[in-house]
């Protein structure tokens, strides 16, 4: 039986420095199904945070999909394919009429570099913005969107970008969202003064990364009215809040009540297949498509559109949506009675199924309480249950599991949550 | 039955302008098997084309690994598994010993985009080198690698490269890569006195791209001295030359006797799944670790390592290496009594299993015939034989099967080809 310790030498050996892991005690996984993941002890854990598998760990109808497609032909777009076609008019039919072509990519990452290049063909113009607590991938050009993995390095890429704080419905006041569109105002003029020009704004739509905060439907729409008063191109980055997960709608953009000029998939789209997608407008696409020669080996190839086809199959069937509204709206309810015992927590957020809990010293000052939101996931870990923290200091409980994830297994998640809670002290002994 | 003409309409909606297919008359293909192809009406190709099938399409090995492993589990590398560990020990194993680490990707392009973020981190500078027939993907930062395919935009990257003459054993006397090597110099110096210094050459050791040259054993020596000299590195990418394609050594730095800082993979690592990756030295990686933060959520994933596990199992067990070589061999015989058939066949080259004839319009003047190139494709396309082109002058026959390529498969394609060649008039009739 090969040891933690030693396939933690293994990594640093083979994988290199600074290759992190979850928890203090990593976890060896072996086995996955639905929302059940056992490790090599014979340990089993609910997976209350992994997306990729969005309809479910070695879901049947997607691994049967992607068989069946691999032992039949696996190849690429230069020759003439059924599979990239009926994949793409199924996606682009869950979207605004306007967003009706798509590249097909293997990342997110990919789809993102793809996605910012679009932006400066259209506009011809590099000045782009995010938020100073977002993340949108890792190649040299879209690493640059994230403040916190920003490489010191980077070919110098780091010019056009420009960030926005991050909304935060706990601590700042901006109901309407006109505070956050003035923020990205300020940034377009400080862009248009420069070189650079503004290009475009690229935003999670349920600004996931950044902790979720909560935001009326609509809350959007004042930043999207200054991006296009100012020629650039509004991206929406629906890796994580697209495909069904927030409950109420399939693609957060639309409770945003915005249109974006392009969309970018990646995670949850093959249910961890490696499939991604930038999908735009005719007129976006052709001005890319004649100013970039852009091919991609693997990209929407027969077995990848296969394995992303079976999770819309899935989404649709199962009704995956209407039930993350269910279980969401039932994970909420039992949150906020924990926030009524627990004066550590400071705020409840979600939609869907992702939600979660900012964890504070104090509520009068709000007060992160990042240390002891370490000391929760980890207690978690060791009972059994997966999660992680996510937010603009680290302290907000990311909770984010496939989308079958039921209403017994939240009961799960809530009772090993509130007895977590009862026996981590707010204050580390250490 | 969708006809032809209605594909393409869908692919011009769905997928936009400019996303090019093989041949005048695109192959609908639907099913493959080892060297075959078929298409929707049941025509049997010979595939003597695609490289990213690399043990044959649909191998069994390979599809059953994934099947097992996609119904077992698929997660990410922030949780322990010994898939990658496995796979980077045996993949690492192949290579020289300094070359003892890797980051696994889903594509050579972003293989390609750490490989250049390395060479920054390493040296501090950015300044890239290339040949101006190359290729090696499409990130923002990679295409610029290319010159034939390079954007007009790309937030100002261009700024960075600097190119040189492809070599070209058919048309530059250079036996032992010392113009090469001193062209190389001259851009060196050129990048020195620039503000970016030099930071790396990127080249594929066979000059895939460029039409695979005739070189000698360490042609490329000379060269790698000149690169080490000025402090550079010298990134190697294998993704069409690697996994014993040139029959003579598994990897194509060998038979050029360097040893590469960096190597890059991509296409046939994983027989089409999308995996790639970027092996380097522990230094290098660390260099790049501590700059960068970087993660890929589905680099690394268990169904890719045990796809391209699979892969080496495969080419080993099957003693895949020797076999191109003797099939390598035997297509070249065949070649060069073609070449001595016709007159428009001004060089046969190639080693293992990727060989080919560049057509000229007159030996003396040495006149590409590309034009007459492309017609040969498309009358072998209609024979069922499938491979296209390449080269400085995309004149050049590109003939790089799936290695499971027989004697007799061979034989078939010059039956074939001979056939071809002497029912095409060398001049265009229209």
């Amino acid at each position: 039986m090969t040891t933690t310790a030693e396939l933690m030498a293994r990594r640093q050996r083979l994988l290199g420095p600074n290759v992190s892991t979850f928890y203090n005690d990593p976890v060896h996984i072996v086995k996955g199904e639905g929302v059940w993941l056992w490790d090599a002890d014979g340990n089993k854990y609910l997976d209350c945070y992994n997306n990729v598998p969005h309809v479910g760990h070695c879901n049947p109808r997607v691994v049967d999909a992607i068989c069946r497609q691999a032992s039949t032909l696996n190849t690429h777009t230069r020759y003439l394919h059924e599979g990239i076609l009926t994949y793409v008019e199924r996606l682009t039919a869950t979207m605004h009429q306007s967003l009706s072509t798509a590249i097909m990519t293997c990342t997110g990452s990919e789809a993102n570099d793809i996605a910012l290049r679009m932006a400066e063909a259209v506009t011809g113009r590099r000045g782009i913005i995010a938020t100073d607590a977002t993340y949108h991938g890792n190649t040299a050009l879209v690493s640059q969107l994230s403040r916190s993995n920003r490489p010191e390095g980077g070919f110098g890429l780091d010019q056009y970008f420009r960030h926005v704080e991050a909304p935060d419905s706990y601590r700042i006041i901006d109901d309407d969202g006109s505070l956050f569109a003035a923020d990205v105002e300020a940034q377009i003029e400080r862009l248009i003064a420069s070189p650079y020009g503004f290009a475009a704004l690229v935003v999670c739509p349920f600004f996931l990364n950044e902790g979720f905060p909560t935001q009326c439907d609509g809350w959007l729409q004042k930043t999207a009215e200054v991006v296009r008063k100012a020629g650039g191109l509004l991206i929406c980055d629906e890796v994580q809040s697209g495909f069904g997960r927030i409950g109420s709608h399939f693609w957060a953009y639309e409770k945003q009540g915005v249109i974006p000029d392009i969309v970018v998939l990646g995670k949850p789209m093959a249910n961890g297949h490696p499939v991604g997608a930038t999908v735009t407008t005719s007129d976006t696409m052709a001005a890319f498509r004649n100013s970039f020669r852009y091919f991609n080996t693997f990209g929407g190839n027969p077995v990848s559109c296969a394995a992303a086809l079976a999770v819309l199959d899935e989404l649709q069937e199962r009704e995956l949506m209407a039930h993350a509204k269910k279980v969401g709206d039932y994970a909420l309810q039992r949150l906020t009675r924990l926030q009524q015992q627990y004066e550590f927590i400071g705020d409840v957020r979600g939609s869907g199924l992702v939600f979660g809990a900012e964890m504070v010293l104090d509520r009068d000052t709000q007060t992160p309480a990042g240390e002891f939101t370490d000391r929760v996931i980890n207690a978690m870990r060791s009972k059994g249950i997966i999660h992680s923290k996510l937010g603009r200091y680290k302290n907000t409980l990311k909770i984010r599991p496939p989308m079958p994830f039921s209403m017994e297994n939240a009961d799960l998640l809530f009772d090993t949550l509130d007895d977590v809670l009862q026996n981590t002290p707010l204050k580390s002994n250490g």
